[in-house]
């Protein structure tokens, strides 16, 4: 049994402890830290069985019984604990982004090399473990669609963040379009070469004062050839908006939004169906139980994992980039401060 | 917590372990009870955290630490069982159905009657409990088609079972049709008036020489007016079809299949999604879970179950009411013998 | 140029002016005959080149310059006039039903057996040259799912007729329903054994004055063994639902409704689809095109018409005995009269 | 009655006899005119009753009896007939592009301008004429979807055309994707303001040879504030992709693909449903022929038509700015050379 500390007791950490408890085979949370933990949080590490609560996140990082730290803290600290927690020989499972600044995943980065011990290291990147999306890129793994000629991602937020959100969280691009950048890399098995973004403010002018965006969109060229599409939006009105398209020499592969039943309802108004489940929590909960699992898997089986510290770093350049060619309305090339 | 024992370590009863452990609040299995438990089932036990495994089943009864009793033992048991567990002063839930025979329902209703104490006794229908039909049932409570006028059910297996299966599960309309039987029930919120059913052996012989049929269709008149029209298939090839659709005075209301993902794909052989889930463990394992939870609910509110042994009877009386019509081929009243 | 004339200039007598003009290879109306004219159709005739409109339909069936007849007359007229084109060494293609008693029927039958001429005789059953349902039978015929195992059609009027209606047409069973049950024997290959059939009034009591009903379910067993499954209402009110499926031990082949458009709008309120076309001459316009282009080239190239006067005559049986079955609550075998 | 006479009787020619033929009303074709015309081009003049069939086109134009023209010559001649078509006095259905170069596209602006007559002058951009788009349109002009903040076109041909084709049409840009340029100037109902574009050769060597690009995509920025994005490939093997979404403050509405049937299979192998229509002919048939009735509407009733001379420059514009950016990979305004 791999033995599991997480770091934050936040909301997603809350939702990794769930998923833990209800199934992933061959862990067990033995700790969990939070400097300020809510009664809710506590009440939920009791009900599954969580014996050890700690405040400082150090008697995580140093109980030798621990194997492997997920860090759910806020993003500011990712990198610091993650370096930590390799140090102290720890696997290491840390939420995106693991920084907003490339220099600081570069001591991550050396941190692990340096460590001299195979540790593993993933980026929670969940929607790769999204039953939905993986299907896309099985199928392209498969050869059923031939060659990738063009990548297509609709991302979509069910409601407008706080102002506030989006200045902590470096703007749409490094919080949102992360997901979707990593994502064409995903379905395409290829990585960007260039960008080029346009962003406006069409939705909130309070987001605009924060200095972000809240519409988006991207133009991309990827190293195989293919060309790719970015289209975000921080409000759709009918739910949770998550699509992507896959096209290339011998066919299409897209999915749609999943829906909380399959009813239809018929009347003078028009044929209904039901809107997308509401919002991430919703919408990927099984895909972060799913990527805890890989993870799992990944120390058991002494394999690499799937989504490692360089899809980390390689999304944050991409994000960056966007914002750049968004800031200087020209295409970006990834290379181009290299 | 309402401590419960299941009686039965099968592949029902694993079903009941997982989702009793993965999330059903109030709730803690004490014991469990098997007679020959496989290695599978107890390793299963055990990692949920299930202390007492043991052989006899009167451990569960006689124990009085236990409040509720989960009866997932052979079809023949569950009166014996259910009668016992009442006469305990147990609550109960049974797997459906509670017995072939009607009389023997009568004596599982006589000593819940005569217990003298407010028992909760719940019948295992869990598609009731199901995301898509429960959205159909609650657009009809919401008035959303108006006044019921037909219900349809189409129900199909994806493989034919041995013919030893159909002989000792009472054959298809007590194993197969009692779910959608109960379900046009719960549609239209009506009782069954008549029924005229007809079955016949198109997909496997072994089951006609069993005495079985593998293909059958029924035609219902309700108590409210409303008409109903149910068919069954042991095989559908494409995999398990449960769909249904209630028409009203101000519409109609339908759900489709659950798919493995959302996915389409487009080829030159044409535009293709996925099958649906397998079979009943995959598509219902959601609403196994629910059923539970309600149950507990009921204990701990106490409240009415909302599947009672009512429900039970009923539904008997319309598998062997449908059996009647087609082996004579005319209408069967289902109170003619009342 | 197969010379035509058309004899009744109502509403189904202007969809095949309609449908002729714009497009039925060789094929021309030379005539029209209309007692009372509408000046609607007057001018519906003019515009597409008509140029004999007379009022007694005799001076049709007269002309020898005429091949063909279509007869869109009232229907207590058709088995006459029938005889009489038949008598006069035309080609006929008559409306739906042919009659409502079978022993006039059989006059026709008589007709046009003495008739010493190889005279095409073709029935308006227009539905087996709709795109949708031509599409299940197609992928009977080529195997694709297999042996047929059950057939389900549902049909349903979007508004239901005045009682005056239902007195004239003979009722759901012989003008609504005929078309479903001549769609079970198109679909499954197959001749209907014997029917139970239900009726009720749940929309309009007008209509269960005027001694028929509005709601209707038929269950049937096919010679090939199959069952099927008919359900009839006088009115959906999101509109014409017209859907059908093909049961068999390869798979299931189904079909939907057509729709203006394939727009889908988000919106809190739901994700809505248009409504179904809204009555049988939008839906059905291309069909009854088809229908007489396939009766010009039964002609043409003198061959069997695809939908013969013993499909008319079947239909009837299956009407009556729906009829008789519903009113006696009992299975009618359609050979029971013979 | 408004006499048309037709120039061209290609391909398109055709369309546009057979759409008049079958219901244009309140019109009429006079003449047709074509230097070597075809047997089946003439065939089918003569069938639906056109008398005069010249080979030289001034001819119609020349023919005082003759109202409005529609041009169906090839590309290069649209403009000096347009102009000599204008200089006579008749009204002018133009097939797109009216050129591909913006001086001649104005000639014929200020032959209308300088006309002193009130001309109707349309130009062939069909898919406004659409009814999925069409659709989109009616939907966001009644409110349904509140402010355009984004609209997507997708649009793929089923087969890579001969290198041959590509170098006279004037390339991707100018003949394919111009129509998704109108599109998303019709779907907004604003005007592209700058657009960024990429294109590159993934399916056919020849078509680079030939000095053009096979995939592309454009990032577009709209007066209104809205941003945009189209794909374009030459080659979707599974038919003719064709759809669109446009999102809004208050939802979002799309459309698919328009199929053969509705019919949906279900086998083994999955649930297939129809490949759309292979191409623009089965696909947008019915536009052209809506589209010249709108054209004869705006004569007879002398309101302006819904396509003019100005749309058709835009597009051009639109297409050319398009290449220059590819060819110079940064983002082009379409002001910059004003």
């Amino acid at each position: 049994m791999v033995q599991i500390g997480i770091i934050g007791a936040g909301r997603i950490g809350q939702v990794h402890m769930r998923g833990i408890a209800s199934g992933v085979p061959n862990a067990v949370i033995r700790s969990l830290a939070d400097p300020m933990i809510s009664p809710e949080a506590e009440q939920l590490a009791r009900s599954i069985g969580v014996s050890q609560i700690v405040s400082n996140y150090h008697d995580i990082i140093d109980d030798p019984k621990i194997d492997a730290i997920l860090i759910c803290s806020p993003t500011d600290l990712h990198a610091k604990i993650s370096i930590e927690a390799i140090h102290a020989g720890k696997h290491v499972f840390c939420e995106k982004p693991v920084d907003h600044e490339l220099a600081r995943i570069a001591q991550v980065e050396s941190a692990l090399k340096s460590s001299g011990k195979n540790l593993k290291y993933q980026v929670g990147f969940n929607r790769r473990y999204d039953h939905n999306f993986r299907a896309l890129r099985q199928a392209v793994l498969d050869g059923k669609i031939g060659d990738v000629q063009f990548v297509r991602v609709s991302s979509r937020d069910p409601k407008v963040p706080h102002a506030g959100f989006v200045q902590s969280s470096g703007g749409l691009f490094l919080d949102m379009m992360i997901h979707d950048l990593d994502m064409i890399r995903y379905l395409s098995g290829s990585e960007v070469v260039e960008v080029f973004a346009r962003g406006t403010v069409l939705i909130d002018p309070a987001i605009g004062e924060a200095g972000d965006v809240d519409t988006a969109t991207v133009s991309v060229t990827m190293a195989n050839g293919a060309l790719a599409l970015i289209d975000n939006s921080r409000q759709a009105v009918y739910g949770y908006d998550q699509r992507a398209e896959v096209f290339g020499s011998k066919g299409c592969v897209q999915n749609g939004n999943d829906l909380p039943s399959t009813m239809v309802l018929s009347t003078v108004d028009g044929i209904v169906s039901e809107k997308p489940l509401w919002f991430f929590l919703e919408r990927y909960m099984a895909s972060y139980q799913a990527e805890v699992c890989s993870f799992v898997d990944s120390i058991v089986n002494d394999t690499d994992t799937e989504v490692g510290i360089a899809d980390g770093r390689r999304t944050i350049q991409l994000a960056l980039a966007c914002k750049k060619s968004m800031d200087e309305n020209r295409p970006v090339r990834i290379d181009e401060n290299d």
